[in-house]
């Protein structure tokens, strides 16, 4: 039984090895030759184009690409997974991407005969490396059956969200709600320390209280508030500040197609876009709260 | 030892009780005589005014009122506990009011020789009733240890938050921080079903991951996702839209003063602000939801 | 001389006629059948396609479609105008779309020896009947020269914005500032009734101030503060709220692509979002005002 | 007849001064020794107090100050105003503060027999040096006619807002539509240029457009697009940030007052806050577009 796997970037090369390390079998293919040339010395068998890929594999065809427009060329090109896999050949799309593209891909692929799932992951390039993903997967149940041990290699969370398309939604939600948190925890720890509060003190009460989330007690953005996050080492590692800022935009244009408000997602939007704009988007997203405390 | 307790409403006339449950001997006075008398059935005495409560008080004196004006008049009126109190008898303001003002009685108080604590409350009338109270209170390490005893007896949760006026400081933070979080979750949850997704489902990915926080997990506002929240009830009961956005003008007000910007603060104001003048200040802080639902 | 003009809609329908009313000679395409032969009647020839209209025409081909999808569907489908149309034929788009779209159609059409201008419109439909459109003409100075006597048919603004895509980036800049300024007017005639002023009183007060623009002084919404405005009609007619959405939505993702922020616009989107979002996308776009003003 | 004039600042000075010019006979008072003696080499008489200027005034009283708690005190003082006023006499307060103040000061004023008006003034320091300013007056009709020929000595445009306290509401609502406006014409200005556009062909077509607006055709803060702005000189001179700021907290806090949601208004608040804590309090309110063109 083979395993396709194509997009061998900082995310796709550690799933790729985890899948190696579980002892599957791996056919992969990048337009990198060196991260291939890395996944070949590991036991994998490289390919030479998504099709070629696609058509090696009879277990699942996974793909981890970085954005909407690449998963359109690598399934839907000449040369791509839907004109080389063959029939009833499950098909995973790891890569967060817009909901249009995705939901367009699964019809297209469940059309010939090939049932798709879409399953975005958080945990960042730690939890690729530790096999401690979370993915949130969009599929029906039977679908979600049988990758469910395949995804199991690569993370420890193996979410169902619901039919197509759900993982992606899921995926949006929770950042974006994540941006407004993190955006929100800032302005709180800043206006609590202007006005002459302990940042610890002030970080401990709300851990406690109705203001608590995961920014404020896992994920602090204030400096020596906690140890081992970001804040603690100049925003290095993370969750980069552009990865956010790319959530958001999709998160606000699905909003947009589906006609729905989203004031404050759409406020996070544009505070995240300043601060990228502004010299910042290689930083861990935390690193917002400069926005309220680098001040005169 | 007699304490004095001022202000009889909602919040102030349960507390009171509470005390005098716990053996306290107390001194009561209201401009609502049927407060009083209630208050006098139950073991109290009655004072003719502030003055006169504070000048019979020998343990300590609270005052839990509507805001800052009434917090003012009552400490520094002529007939007011200033004018009354004796040397050295500690103050406790337990009220929610504006910095500016807290910080004033405070001083004051203190360069008559009365060491004044702000301790504003969260946990609603159900806590004040239940005696479960937190109270967030801003004092030096001395003055905290001799309130805390009394305090226990309304409360549950006594936080030391650093010095005068840290109280206030705390829970504006809060308070801001719950209000950006809760339209947050709303439009996270609004745009989640949108999209097609279960609720219930979306509700339990946010809280296993980074969206995680109090208004997603345990005061969830989306109908059918908890049991015995305020949106399982019609938005009846908890802590109402007119007390939020009473406390995001204290903080966005507060923001002010100390030319602190709050983006997310100020634009969860404004949502508040739209929704309570639209009729709906006497519900639940967590049908904001409906901003984002009740749609054609 | 002949010129091919597809898609008869509200708008293209009446450009058309005012270019037969011209006495230049037409050949036109539109999927709607009806609106076909009407043009036919007043003087114009039908074509079975893109592709055929375009290749009957040797002085220009115009096209006014709806979105960016149909633009790109109209000119590089297999029967679209760049398979038909002989090589040197000047090209226009007059539709509002999005930026990527119509760089891109440009730029093909350019490769293969069709000079093109972006042109969209503002006047409306009674802009477009009674001739007195503006053009934002996106195109170098000599394809310009050469369109403007054909646009000025069916327009008596005929601007020239700068090299190829600049029409689309001057109308959507152009139309977020206005949303800006029609929401911002609404707030501060609400905020100055509420308070206590008469309307038109606050209206010319600021129209002589530096609060003047072309919302308050031309299309005040405030109803009873002008004549012969939406507001004066129950904001029948106008500009619609679905129109000024559509273009708010593509100035934000021009943004986007641009890696720049917009604060003002990204919440004039939102608000307008929730505006059409609760049955308002009727409406001109001025009933914004009743976002502040329906209040209980 | 002899006018009182309390308040010699920036502003105060040059009016008395030009009051003066007319041939009026005034008497001055300032905490301000230096700025006394100047108005009294100039002709004038200095006062001992505000009660002292104002008792020595049959004809009216005027004062210029920085904020309502100052005007307060110079008003219901021990030494103030109204402690020595003859019956009858008008006050005129030209000082921009916040609408709660200046009711309470008209009402207590007009209780003892003295008819008050609200003038806040627009036109900046050159318009108080050449008599230029904008009155925006709040009163009743006589009294407005009353005040009319002394206001002239002052300013070109007296305009009557309405009874009492419509001065204030006039000029806050005028001044936080021109705060969204700027914020706006920055975004679009910057947006267009980022996307390629020239912004002197920009601001043209804006200019002549639905986006007109004094902000962008009188004051357009992008560098280079007019002459004898701030922007063409280093945004120094003209309004300056710290007064934008301060007036858009005056407007927000009578929304709150009023129950009166500004979203627009809210959101430039914010983005003033910011600015002005990032040290460029000190520059004209136009260099707000610096937020949308200063980036790596």
């Amino acid at each position: 039984m083979t395993i396709a796997f194509i997009g061998l970037g900082n995310m796709g090369a550690p799933m790729a090895h985890n899948l190696l390390k579980a002892g599957q079998s791996i056919v992969v293919f990048d337009l990198n030759k060196a991260a291939v040339d890395e996944l070949v010395k590991a036991g994998a068998t490289a390919a030479t184009s998504p099709r070629d890929a696609a058509g090696k594999a009879d277990q699942a065809v996974i793909t981890m690409l970085p954005a909407g427009a690449h998963v359109k060329a690598v399934y839907e090109g000449d040369d791509g997974v839907l004109a080389g896999v063959a029939p009833g050949v499950p098909l995973v799309d790891s890569s967060t991407i817009d909901l249009l593209t995705a939901r367009h891909v699964i019809e297209t692929a469940g059309a010939q005969g090939n049932p798709m799932a879409d399953a975005p992951v958080s945990g960042g390039t730690g939890g690729a490396q530790a096999g401690t993903l979370t993915f949130m997967v969009g599929a029906d149940g039977n679908l979600f059956e049988t990758l469910r041990p395949i995804l199991q290699h690569m993370g420890k969370n193996i979410v169902h969200c619901g039919g197509a398309g759900t993982g992606q939604i899921a995926k949006m939600c929770n950042n974006m709600l994540l941006a407004i948190q993190m955006a929100g925890v800032s302005e709180a720890m800043a206006l609590g320390v202007k006005l002459g509060m302990d940042p610890k003190v002030l970080a401990g009460i709300i851990n406690t209280s109705s203001g608590r989330c995961w920014s404020s007690d896992t994920y602090n953005p204030w400096p020596g508030v906690m140890e081992n996050v970001p804040a603690a080492r100049g925003y290095t590692g993370g969750f980069g500040t552009a990865l956010m800022l790319k959530d958001l935009g999709l998160a606000t244009e699905a909003a947009k197609q589906a006609g729905q408000p989203v004031m404050m997602g759409g406020a996070a939007h544009q505070l995240y876009q300043w601060f990228a704009a502004n010299g910042h988007s290689g930083e861990d997203f935390s690193a917002i709260v400069k926005l309220y405390s680098q001040q005169d």
